[in-house]
């Protein structure tokens, strides 16, 4: 058989170790209830094995999936009959250039790494998915991965000087370097970022770096209505004081971690929080920041709490990410949605889902980073019998992405289209869209080899 | 002949004024001496005119160049045996959003209306093209344009959050609008900027606007040499300074705007200038970062001048720009690239070039946006004869681009590749890379009916 063939090729070419014998941990990401056997799993060690092993797989037709931390929610990494690609010895930071202020890091480098080695430099990366301990620089590119720093730093695509990728044939290419113009030729780079691994597989990136803030101060505030929390994001927005983080926290979320997170939460009974960061280079900077924006909270919030330290700021963030704890200790089973919409529409869109899914007999838990009108919406099963649950599944995605378009927005802004969403994409775009999508898939990858059954 | 019924055919859905009975504006951009007759040229008056025009001249064959504002300099809007296509009628401000900080506007609005129009707002579209009162906005993301605001406010492609965009067969599509993230299948949007026009035509975008800064301080350094001034560009952005423009102008330009401009430069005899600006919301935070920029100043610069106020200001940004009439009024013909590098490598880079042009019989002229890496060279003809000059050329072109790769830098920053540097694009791109990017085109536009002859 080919598959024998080409294994035995790559074992002959790069050694026997470069064949995992144990496939248990590559059947699955972060995906709820989807995981699929990979026909091998191939370990390469560097860019150029990398490349060395898709020109063999590709010569044997053998498709491949390329697999980074594995923490993606939508199924990206999780092989549809095809050989897992994983990233993880490409662990390298290669180089750390504190003059042009940019880091070179091989793509199976944890993002927490990338940001703890600019940070020994006294640099800054900014962008910070949830899953940043985990997940890998490769992957955040693959996705096109934010965070809650996009309000002020951007995502990850904003940090991408430069980047090799190994086409499907196995050519090791180059796009970019350590220069932030470049006006020459079409954009590979860009246009790779968010392919989910469909177009190439991404090996090193090149990164830019800032100097690294400073002071920082971390304010929960509280306000009656959704309404009221996303009118103070727009002023806070349209001021001049340029928050490092802008985390809009629905009531529905706020109940949900008072009754579950351990200690309860500040202003249980809110309508809406906004967890809110200022940064800065020095502690006159980010005074002169809170004192802007204790004048637009003062008119608009029901109260808010400044961290006192450290400590408290940790704690601040910890109720944040207990959402998702609390979700699952709410209803174990659950799924979750990241639409983006306009900034303006995130009360009127929260109100028409959260119907929308009542209808349908669901529970929904909102929050999400409010400046970029991104919204995490976390779907609870609860009892719902399992078949019931499937079939609502799907409606309850229609309705969203449904919502979302209507009112000017997206359907993913972070999570990508992976392998659940693949069937929503004719939300978004007209058929004529796709279609120049396809083409564009068919001159990266014209036998289909690359990470089949996603995206398109 | 095709072309005349393709006309007739415009002629009678769209109406006769939607061709033009005079071609001569539509030759030539700012390119010297590269002129073309255009087949025919076209001007339909909305985005939707501009796709039914399209469709028509397509399903004749006949090839078609997008035109904006004509102030490209590689020869992009140069149509080479093919029809023009002129956007000066989709000149509309569709809409400004202030709730979510966005404007859209059709492809053939001027960029310094898209600054006006915001700034009546109180709102700030950075982007700042030298060309910036006749350039249009579509013309800007054509060829993914900068200026001086790059250094702290990124280019065209960092305000693009939506566009319209019509490919060769006459079919509008849309990508991206008021969302910040996006990870909804391939990055149409992005792969577009920067194409210059050989993929598809742009014909409106929707951009993110930021807060007017409400304060500004210019201040002119002078060092000893290139290497202080470069030094020190490097301190000044790993502070926290974060300038909003960091020009360089080193000696080679100092001394000829000393020559020709009237009422000379300050610092004459400096072996290098910067010009520097500082913004902020307010004026305590602007006087905090020039503090900030006084103490590297002191310690590196020969001596620095702050402007006293707007007036000053202009004259400071003035003498700026009067490098460009300097180098007319010394040399009539001359030619200009703009390549970019690591910020670190350009003393290294422009001593190398500097020496090479010079070898080739030939002076040159620096200056450029020290903090991206990107230098305007300038190359003098002064009394060379002309069939000399034309060999020369080449050789000085192809110097500048073998140094610039050499040291991991690009040969257009901002300019493009057009028609001029066409046969240069394989010293930056493999060949693989180069057959990657006709691949793309290929999967645009089957028939190679977009701007033909340019970027490949």
């Amino acid at each position: 058989m080919s598959l024998t063939a080409a294994l035995e090729q790559i074992s002959a070419e790069l050694g026997a170790d470069r064949i995992a014998t144990e496939i248990a941990g590559y059947q699955s990401d972060k995906t709820v209830a989807f995981t699929a056997s990979p026909m091998a799993v191939i370990i390469p060690h560097s860019e150029t094995e990398t490349a060395r092993c898709m020109r063999i797989l590709s010569s044997f037709g053998i498709p491949m999936t390329a697999r980074g931390g594995g923490t993606g929610v939508t199924g990206g990494a999780v092989p549809l009959d095809a050989a897992v690609i994983s990233l993880e010895r490409l662990n390298r930071v290669i180089e750390i250039d504190t003059a042009n202020m940019t880091i070179t890091v091989e793509a199976g480098v944890r993002t927490a790494a990338v940001r703890d080695a600019a940070a020994s430099h006294g640099l800054f990366y900014p962008p910070d998915p949830a899953s940043l301990e985990d997940c890998t620089i490769g992957g955040n590119a693959a996705v096109g991965a934010g965070g809650p720093h996009a309000v002020k730093y951007g995502t990850t695509k904003d940090y991408i000087l430069g980047m090799n990728f190994v086409t499907p044939d196995g050519t090791l290419m180059r796009w970019g370097g350590k220069f932030v113009k470049n006006s020459a030729g079409y954009a590979l780079g860009p246009l790779i970022i968010g392919s989910e691994g469909t177009l190439a597989v991404i090996t090193s990136l090149t990164l830019r770096l800032l100097p690294l803030p400073g002071e920082s101060i971390d304010i929960l505030a509280s306000f009656a209505s959704l309404e009221g929390a996303v009118d103070c994001v727009g002023e806070i927005l349209r001021g001049a004081i340029a928050p490092a983080a802008l985390e809009l926290i629905d009531g529905s979320a706020v109940a949900l971690t008072a009754r579950h997170a351990a200690g309860g939460v500040c202003f249980p009974d809110a309508g809406a929080h906004l967890l809110i960061r200022l940064d800065g280079a020095d502690t006159d900077t980010v005074e002169r920041s809170f004192a802007m924006l204790v004048r637009l909270l003062d008119a608009r919030a029901t109260g808010y709490l400044r961290a006192a330290g450290a400590e408290d700021s940790a704690r601040l963030w910890k109720s944040r990410r207990a959402i998702r704890s609390s979700i699952e200790a709410e209803s174990p089973e659950f799924f979750a949605e990241d639409p983006a919409v306009p900034r303006s529409e995130i009360p009127a869109f929260i109100r028409a889902v959260d119907a929308g899914i009542r209808k349908l007999g669901a529970q929904a838990v909102f929050f999400g980073h409010a400046g970029d009108g991104n919204l995490h919406i976390n779907i609870l099963k609860y009892a719902m019998p399992d078949d019931e649950w499937q079939l609502k599944k799907e409606s309850i995605r229609s309705c969203i992405y449904r919502e979302a378009v209507r009112r000017g927005g997206t359907i993913t802004g972070e999570h990508g289209v992976g392998y659940l969403r693949k069937s929503h994409l004719a939300a978004l775009y007209a058929p004529e869209e796709l279609a120049l999508m396809r083409r564009i898939k068919q001159a990266f990858d014209p036998d289909n080899l690359l990470n089949p059954g996603k995206v398109l």
